[in-house]
């Protein structure tokens, strides 16, 4: 492929940027990682649904949808002479189902999905505009043990794909805002007061970036506004860390009571989790929100060892007629990275007049078998393995 | 769901035409066959790649892509301000990854895949516009043990399946095309002769909806053009059968030489397929090439039992740098009909309380659990056929 081809149309074999071939091995090796992670899934009660990739704009976007709008493309239906969208996240279609066709079924009722999402942009850190998303969504339940729920079976089925050294940290998406509401920062207060709205924004940022110089120097604007952020908003950006801790730090601050019922829940909703993983290493952060645009309650990130980077997302939300949920997306391709790759399935060369009936036996054995078609095929030439000779197959190392 | 919704929105839920939710059971049925079919490829050494859905139209459209050109999405690619198609068939797609980033590997080469294709309208028979498409290509072979491999495999991945009563129909797309140039019955000499020239065409149409009467009819008012062909084409058209039975009928004919190799082909292609699985029904249809738009050399087509329909679909064709290639499409949504419906899984309700470590044995036996929440929750309820009582899943039909 080259970039020096002439402007009217693009070179032969080359692809939109962001777009891309999955080759033997990667896409094998995809596609059975989503299918182990469907059968963590079903092994917990979670029932797979197929949402299409294209539906009318109006649903598509409703909802959850909304907060990936700018991210979908859109194209006309010829049929209906409707917008439609090609899907950019799944979980707003299964609250479309759980509120539809799946309306009357009994609640909790648990839905997973696995399928193709495609984004109009890439970004520079993760240029793919089309991505695998697998999840889970958990819908009709508040219990804290449905939030703990979909963080286990999310963590359980990374560990079934080989994934060690899992991380759950969680953050608490409504605090800050409850925190600045109900020290008065509202934007009206600040306006009724002559002093600038945006530092209603301004804050935010500075609790976002875990900055507590910035917290401080903003609420002194605020002032007096702000009087009580300015001796908590600094602790509970320290208390981000590890679980036990950082619910210890929290237990131990004088909260509104707005902002302790956030805390007790995500209390027990680490109860309802060590319960059921008593070894899932948890983490806090109090005050994260940034791109959690449309959680309420606990939000969830799951991160692989090292530098992996996140491999799934999820926590509370409003569903279809505003049932609550609470759900967890897993990103198959950020899993491969972070998982060992399997053992390549061997491939036996089989030469030409050998009998198909000795072959099944070979199959059932987890080879593959590659017939010669004609006298010029070569087992090393077709990446083989193995040569099926005397009935057996010969490691082809060991052939001369 | 109703159709009295205002004239501006679709009413919530509404999905368009031919696009559909896929629910439990059938999500997970679809997907469990799909890769039961991959695995049956897989065991015939063939690699899976997993090219994107939307890509340039200028080479998702190309060599054997036209053929379904005005059933492809078009959309704007807003990065390169170029039109992106949403694919409608993957084959193209597999063809342009072995001609670009596989061109370096060893002929002849082994691909599956396994995805969603999209169209712009279906057609009565067939509403769908969102189908998943499985398929095989054996690229860079001339050879008739290549033909025969792809539809010795692709019967076999149906059987895996559970599919009973397959039977193979082979056809011969350029057959006829070669009798009506072989007879002198071209476009050019029927206008040299003053004669019509859509004589060509209707003989065509009437080879294809196999009908003596008219192709005689037609070939009396192309006279002296189609001599030969009002003796020739009714016994062709009466060969199609069993394959033993019309390969005997196609060699007393006295075929001119270009039809005869396309007969001696389809004979070396069966006898093929017949070393390799003796036991396939196959029939064959010399004149048959209705839909077959871009095959040479022989076509497939793979029945179930009854009315079930086509399952499969492919043949020989040219791939990219007009390599030869043959392959074969199969239709999970049609094999799914085709198939017996595998067991559900057994669902296990567990109560309030039961310790975790109870539960993994439990779903190493198959059983999916599905934990209780909170006291509400019933085992009928979420459609559990077990609880999970005294250590061990008590059928709930022998709960009191």
């Amino acid at each position: 492929m080259t970039d020096d081809a002439p402007d009217d149309l693009p070179p032969a074999g080359l692809l939109p940027a962001g777009l891309m071939d999955l080759l033997p091995p990667e896409a094998e090796r995809e596609a059975a990682l989503v299918e182990t992670l469907m059968a963590a899934f079903a092994a917990h009660g979670y029932e797979r649904v197929k949402p299409p990739l294209l539906e009318f704009e109006t649903s598509l976007l409703a909802g959850s949808g909304a907060a990936v709008a700018e991210q979908t493309f859109r194209l006309m239906d010829p049929v209906s002479q409707r917008m439609m969208g090609l899907r950019a996240d799944t979980t707003p279609q299964v609250a479309r189902i759980a509120a539809t066709r799946l309306g009357g079924q009994a609640r909790p009722l648990r839905l997973c999905y696995a399928g193709q999402v495609l984004r109009v942009r890439g970004t520079q850190i993760a240029p793919e505009r089309q991505l695998p998303q697998v999840g889970v969504e958990l819908i009709g339940s508040e219990a804290a043990a449905a939030d703990a729920e979909v963080a286990v079976v999310a963590a359980e089925a990374l560990g079934r794909a080989g994934v060690a050294g899992i991380s759950l940290d969680i953050s608490l998406p409504t605090m800050a805002a409850t925190l600045l509401d109900a020290a008065g920062m509202t934007l009206e207060a600040l306006a009724a007061r002559g002093l600038d709205r945006r530092l209603r924004r301004q804050m935010e940022e500075g609790i976002d970036r875990k900055d507590p110089v910035r917290v401080l120097t903003i609420a002194a604007r605020a002032a007096p506004l702000a009087a009580d952020l300015a001796a908590l908003l600094p602790r509970l950006l320290e208390a981000a860390g590890p679980a036990d801790a950082g619910l210890a730090a929290v237990a131990a601050l004088e909260l509104p009571p707005a902002a302790r019922a956030i805390a007790d829940n995500a209390a027990a909703v680490i109860a309802a989790i060590r319960a059921r993983a008593p070894d899932l290493r948890i983490t806090l952060d109090p005050v994260e929100f940034r791109g959690l645009r449309y959680h309420v309650g606990v939000a969830f990130t799951l991160y692989g060892p090292g530098a992996t980077g996140e491999l799934a997302r999820g926590g509370r939300y409003r569903s279809g007629n505003d049932e609550p949920a609470t759900g967890m997306s897993l990103y198959p391709d950020a899993v491969q990275r972070a998982a060992p790759a399997p053992a390549p399935m061997p491939r036996a060369f089989v030469p030409l007049g050998t009998p198909e009936a000795a072959l099944a036996p070979l199959r059932a054995q987890g080879f593959a078998t590659v017939c010669a078609l004609s006298p010029a095929d070569a087992p090393r030439a077709l990446r083989c393995t193995h040569v099926f000779r005397d009935g057996r197959p010969v490691p082809l190392s060991q052939e001369e």
